[in-house]
């Protein structure tokens, strides 16, 4: 397909990765039974959402895996431009991937755990750099509210690269009271879907971002539309979406559903697997990072909502009597957040209409 | 120190590492506070334990992230001459590392998420690895107990080299009744020490390994005493001690301490920050990998023990007249164990009578 083929050039080839996840899958899948010796269970809709969901019986716990992905490179070849390591940017930017995943099975976050892995040990004696990891990382576990808990820096000499970082982590939440809990079944027809703005590019993407500053003659240093540059603003962090969330189920509105736009782009709109047609009238506004890598990159507008989150980095899926509301609970928040569209009866898909773009189901194999 | 410099030498520099420790330990003690909000609190003693612990009212939720290290690439470098990719062993050595340090604190494991980070996808093409390791995963998840919750499998190119895999992955447990919470603090004068047998080099020195193999003429090829390759004999996946642990909690024995013996060898055995002297007064049998590292590397066994398991994978500290008891329980679960010695009045201090080598505090730094 046509729309994969310019991530597959750029090194990451989902096909091949969306089948060893389908094999993973059908392996865990066989191992949710053991948690019935411990009067727990698994909610099997949550194999596949973004966070898995193990019922203990008056809340649920939920839990997560996430990385950043290859921004740290970007970092590290704007570090002499910038005057500043950027670390602590990026730091907020993975504990956003792990936290906006947990909360968008409805969890309230309670633990983060870092992964530091490095290609050697000298990794750390660098102490500008390492601080900013480490005061980031702390910095953004206070904003969401989460505990962090602990981790590890082990140094891996052949398989990371000479002063590379791999940066993840993993988190644990509650859902209590369990009502709090989202899966796709609660999401239907009528439902309204705001869309919370994005900061730039994520975590998502930038193995092209990458690809497209190395074919830039100035390369990260290309100044953009607003005089930043190129590489400066790919290093805008993520927001962290969980005090939206929290603010709205404190509110109590009634969260119909969540999607944290991350790979795929808006074909993750369809994330839930029932026939339900999002239609988009509005679209927020791009982020000119985003805008200025669809220029230079020559990305037609079909394919870059398909592969970027072009402004919106958080759905939420509710009655559409609320959704004023929610959009003035995130505005509180510091997160801008427009009503964009309703779910509507018809086939599994993604229509954005203001742009003539559309995505059937067969677009997104992620299950 | 001397022992230390062995390892900084394999490209593990265990001082830098420490001390970024410390900085994120105390950044991390800034964030617990967060947990009041939901009625929770965390177990400041658990912070440099194995895992993070909560107090989530009627029990307590553990937390715990692990890498397996460089062990893939000994993998990577034996496929050739076993005919098989190993990675359903390293699969489990990964999981045990994980689910071993979990259970150190008294938890039942409940979910494992796994993180398989490479340097391009097409590391899942080939079919055989990838489907060893992802089965390999699964079958330790289930020997367990725990379920196979979700994970990661990034595409990291420029930070993962290619053809490499960083493996790792973190797991949540629960300590349900609470009395089966360990802390150093049960810890007490007169306790026994239970040493579980280990099948090998576990996931802990493979740096030293690594180096030792590039200096053989006929590196992971030379053969061992036994007519294994030592490059095989690598690749033996550690046990599962989580089993022993659930059988001694279920038959009721009284834990008063636990230590998964990696980093740092049998200095580890007094992880417990009390003034505490451990006296070994039998030593199991070394696992002839381990043997052969210390003959052909030329390693003093003060330093092997300082470094490595020396054939002891986890401690069980508990009273004088469980212990039996417990070896007893362990055989059934297929591990051997060892009454090895006591707890007694002292310094904080390691004492190996067999061997006269005796570690002091200020041998281990880890917190």
């Amino acid at each position: 397909m046509d729309k994969q083929d310019r991530y597959a050039s750029a090194g990451v080839d989902y096909d091949v990765l969306d089948r060893v996840k389908r094999l993973a899958l059908a392996e865990a899948g066989r191992t949710g039974g053991l948690l019935s010796r411990l009067g727990m269970s698994e909610i099997p809709e949550s194999r596949g959402e973004t966070a898995y969901v193990v019922d203990a019986g008056d809340h649920y716990i939920a839990t997560v895996l996430e990385c950043l992905g290859t921004k740290s490179l970007v970092a590290d070849a704007m570090r002499p431009h910038l005057g500043r390591s950027s670390y602590d940017r990026i730091a907020q930017d993975a504990v956003a991937a792990i936290v906006n995943d947990l909360v968008a099975v409805g969890a309230t976050p309670l633990v983060v755990h870092a992964y530091f892995a490095v290609g050697a040990s000298e990794w750390f004696a660098d102490e500008e750099r390492a601080s900013d990891l480490v005061r980031g990382w702390a910095r953004a576990c206070l904003e969401a509210g989460a505990s962090w808990g602990g981790g590890e820096s082990p140094a891996l000499g052949g398989i990371i690269r000479t002063d590379a970082i791999d940066l993840a982590g993993s988190a644990v939440g509650i859902v209590r009271p369990k009502s709090r809990l989202v899966t796709s079944d609660k999401l239907r027809e009528g439902d309204a879907i705001v869309l919370l703005a994005s900061t730039g590019i994520h975590t998502n993407g930038l193995s092209l971002a990458r690809k497209l500053a190395a074919e830039l003659p100035d390369g990260y240093l290309t100044p953009m539309e607003d005089g930043r540059y190129f590489g400066d603003a790919l290093l805008d962090p993520a927001p962290l979406y969980s005090r939206v969330v929290e603010g709205a189920q404190q509110a109590g509105l009634e969260i119909h559903y969540m999607v944290h736009i991350t790979g795929h782009g808006w074909r993750k709109l369809m994330r839930a697997p029932q026939d339900l047609t999002y239609l988009l009238e509005e679209v927020p506004t791009v982020p000119p990072v985003l805008e200025f890598i669809c220029r230079e990159g020559r990305i037609p507008e079909a394919e870059a909502y398909a592969l970027f989150n072009m402004g919106a980095g958080f759905a939420i899926f509710l009655p559409p009597a609320q959704a004023d509301e929610l959009v003035r609970l995130a505005s509180q928040q510091g997160v801008d957040a427009l009503v964009a569209g309703r779910v509507i009866e018809g086939p599994r898909r993604v229509v954005i209409q203001p742009k003539g773009i559309e995505y059937s189901a067969e677009d997104l194999r992620i299950r």
